[in-house]
């Protein structure tokens, strides 16, 4: 009894706690407060134009993310309901994490807060796409509870002392996210993970994989130009640059998907994951000045390495290191978030003091002081460097506790299950007698397997 | 023959009526005239900043409310389909109505005005949400009618004369819409509504109905904020309170989700409506001071009553007093809605004339004078019971005019089901010999063919 | 093997080619480009007003044509995935082919040459639907080759020669897409096209083309208002007229829908479909002065004449003409948009020179002199002609060449079926047996009751 409330009872103590925290620390900032006459201008403008780009990464993260994980045939429930729980847990917590960081006073609320605990809420997400259907779901929230706390301490040290630029969150994000969860991953590795005949798609969660895949598709590019929403013209660039890149790795996705087919058939695995790479990697230098035939080139090759890891990296990582990786993102966040990482080290390395206009350059290298561009890109690979060890370190640790007697976890028979956690059927509900529904064949793919193939 | 073309008639014959009377009654705003020249700037920024919200609030009305309903196995044309209709058919009808009690000459069309006709779909689709399954479309186009009229008088009564606060509209459409729904549904009880195994969700249902949280979810804090457009300080403490309420809902459902049930399990009825019910707890409090731990603290309430509302009410009200409340828009719309005009009074009486700057204050609460706000208190107090009543009173009447003769109802037998309004499989086309799909099993409807059809 | 690969080959040819062409003729706008300096206050609206429609355009086009496609049973990869590789594919040569129509020096990117694109390959998306599931994958690229090089010209011809306005795309876009498709579906009739078992919605593939449905209703003001952004009372009477275009093709459509069953039962492909009909008929007119009736008028009629479409239209050209329309883009596209050139053109002849303040004349009505109404007219009357003669002659062409031998034909027996192109179960698979799903009914629910629990 008081085993089966331990989730509900751990999730309660953390919001009474939450609450408590909010109480002491957090107030509505000045742009959102009772007391503030209607702001200038200048302010208003801030919120007309974050406020839809806000939306469309809200959007990408409890809708992409969500249904992006569906396409397990007896996952759905799980895929898009612990999304949910863990996305509204984080985003309040990290408010608090980040800006214990950072606050000199009270931590503010506004949306351009929120919109950043939204990311951190993409982090998390990432992880839990590495463990999709292998953790239970009190493991999940611990996960969460310790991979924020990492998540700010990297985010505090490349940002404020490094003085990386990251507009997209290549690094802060997307190889924090995945090395995270692959490190968590590998210690939760279980022999039943091989050949699990339940981690597969049918046909109709794949169609609900699709919406995650679109919504992620389309608002990619206000994901990595948000943070510059107030100046618009390089927001501008950013969305333009994200949008070649995700389009680029649309369609080399499609070309290699079908070239490694034997029979060259297109699969939606690839489809459904490689076609967004584009847009991680745009992301450490989406604000740079790559022109599009780079925005081009660059989605390309992400989309090529992306289906060449689902094809090749993923079965040895799985066999080789028995680190299990349920949707991939090793090839979806991993690889394409650190290819990233290292262009903006190149190009700031090669960068071209004439490049930018000087209130540009302000904007994208603030920190850039005499033209000093062989700096910059130092503190670009310190940053890729200092992600990659909290990421990894701190998601072995994670790993470590997340085994702890006391965290239930997952039973082997059901990884990649809803019924464990779910009311899925009658004969979970209080009515006596199940329904008879043998009679009623319910989804396409049963059975239907063409013949004829 | 004519007694199936009834709908199709009174549907075309309202839809002449509403062509004529907008040919009398209603014409450009100025915003939107052809007359106008390029409005200032000022007037350039309404639409600029109203637009993008008013989109989210239209996708909340017909994506949102209309795949939210999809839940029930059988029912999901009907669900999204009649949601589609029942919304298209408010949004011009509602224009005239509301217009036709404030406008001084003719009606004015912008886009602010048809946001305020979206509002008032989204409490007829509250009060379709209670009786889904079991009206017909006509009786659902009739009540449609009836409904918005009396929903128009209602908020012209609580807004012009009694000048309470609802921003979110918690009173004006959520308790409205659900006390409306609940009255017809007393009105329409019907032995067979108890027990119907039809009126279940099956995997993929659920998964469809996710669709529709999570849009409703996401947008919730532009349904409330929408209407502080222009403020963009009192616009964003309104999207700030709201996102943090609807956060801690749904931290809470999935709590007591787990926590009632015997073994510990989820429930997807709690994970898709009471994650919701801190939207509607925020309504009426949005704009003002509640405090980030506010709003917390309301949202976590919020869930808790909905999901217990879930659990012991609703089963209830169908037992004890024969309403039956197919969605459940009593836990989700009617108890979170009157919990929030209830805080709505105790802030306005408890109100401290420093809280808000003077501006503010003057958008909050214009009617304030001298700083009486007991008055304040009184009037939104007022309010909710001018709300519950003509929500009562007026659902009772649409309920007994439903049952008029001549106004086709649903047969029992065709409770929850497509098959009586749609087109659902080949024996309903007009091809001669319905195709042979045994060997294909394909779908719920397959098969599932209504024998007395 | 070689012919398994040569859809890929294409597909990276093309975009290698692609790639250089953007490094030889594209470069950003200025204003998103590295050497401006923070954009006056002007250019910052610009973008901060176009974004957000953009985004609606974006995901009518992915989300929105992708998913509204998806109602065949077996043809859902098709559907939504070619969706996706269609238009990523035209936005990169959609920003080639019309920019080196008008660019004077290298083309410009930025937001607006993008959404520019976007509607270029709504054009080609409409023309898929014509062909849906009977061409092959090679051959749709192939397709997007030819048309968008069409397009280009189409539109150059009637925009900057004939001056016509067409600001929701009703001739540009819709008709021409429409009848594009029609006449490469001429070409390529087969004999099995007829009474295809596989041409068929199942009730789950019904629910996920209103995924479609719903945001393409909710995004159409956005399409037809996106290109008067900059100005906001346009661009607000755009929004206004083709929502309330959109609202009573609704209404038609379901009325309409009942009316010609002899049972009176709805059909979904008249509420997917015809509810869409006010947008496309409002696009040549949306920013006139139709007024509220007009625009109620419009969507009526157009409703009415889809629903007829769909019920006499299609299987008239099917059988007379041997014209296979797959998704009926003639009935949502086609005749719509006719209509709506007709009424563009009527509405410029009776013109009243008092209608428009002069600034907004020269905003809708650019080359108009001197109040001469009757030239535009036959400018609209030509555009119409130019438009019927481009995409009709460029169609037939375009389905000529897709007869080459070389480009890989569709099989007869694999017409509205994913398995050809797609890795759609186990035996696709390079696992050595496929697994067993018979004892594995599909969707969790299904009876699957765990022993164990």
């Amino acid at each position: 009894m008081i085993k089966d409330m331990k989730f509900s009872i751990f999730l309660l103590l953390l919001q009474v706690i939450f609450i408590f925290m909010y109480g002491f620390f957090v107030e509505y900032d000045e742009v959102a407060g009772p007391k503030t006459n209607q702001s200038s201008a200048e302010d208003n403008r801030q919120f007309e134009i974050l406020y839809p780009m806000f939306q469309d990464v809200h959007v990408m993260i409890f809708v992409g993310f969500g249904f992006l994980m569906t396409f397990l045939k007896r996952y759905g429930y799980g895929a898009v309901g612990f999304n949910l729980l863990l996305a509204a847990f984080v985003i309040q917590w990290a408010i608090l994490m980040r800006g214990s960081l950072t606050a000199e006073s009270k931590i503010h609320l506004s949306v351009e807060t929120i919109m950043n605990a939204d990311f951190a809420a993409g982090a998390v997400l990432i992880s839990f796409g590495a463990v999709l259907g292998v953790l239970s779901p009190i493991q999940l929230l611990v996960m969460a509870l310790l991979e924020v706390a990492v998540y700010a301490v990297n985010e505090y040290i490349i940002v404020e002392h490094l003085h990386i630029n990251d507009i997209g969150g290549s690094l802060i994000i997307h190889s924090f996210g995945a090395y995270f969860g692959l490190a968590v991953s590998v210690m939760h590795w279980k022999k039943r993970l091989v050949d699990n005949q339940k981690e597969e798609s049918v046909y109709h969660s794949d169609m609900f994989a699709m919406i995650g895949t679109l919504f992620l598709w389309l608002f990619w590019p206000s994901f990595n130009g948000a943070l510059a929403a107030s100046h618009s013209v390089v927001a501008q660039r950013c969305v333009t640059n994200t949008l070649y890149s995700i389009v680029a790795s649309t369609i080399a996705s499609f070309a290699i998907s079908s070239i490694i087919d034997k029979k060259g058939k297109l699969s939606m695995v690839h489809v459904q994951n490689s076609s967004l790479a584009g847009g991680v990697a745009a992301g450490a230098v989406a604000n740079l000045a790559t022109g599009p035939m780079g925005a081009l080139l660059i989605g390309t090759c992400a989309g090529i390495i992306s289906v060449a890891g689902y094809k090749y990296v993923t079965p040895t990582f799985a066999r080789a290191f028995h680190i299990h990786d349920t949707c991939g993102v090793h090839n979806l966040h991993g690889m394409p978030g650190v290819m990233s990482a290292f262009i903006a080290v190149v190009m700031a390395r090669f960068m071209s003091p004439t490049t930018f206009s000087p209130e540009e350059l302000a904007i994208v290298y603030p920190n850039v002081k005499d033209g000093n561009f062989q700096h910059q890109a130092n503190m670009q690979m310190a940053g890729l460097a200092v992600t990659l060890g909290t990421s990894i370190v701190g998601g072995v640790l994670t790993g470590l506790v997340l085994r702890a007697p006391f965290i239930d976890s997952a039973d082997e028979n059901n990884l990649f299950e809803d019924s464990k956690y779910w009311i899925t059927d009658e004969s979970d509900r209080d009515s006596p007698e199940p329904m008879n529904e043998t009679a009623i064949p319910l989804a396409p793919s049963n059975g239907e397997t063409v013949a004829e193939e």
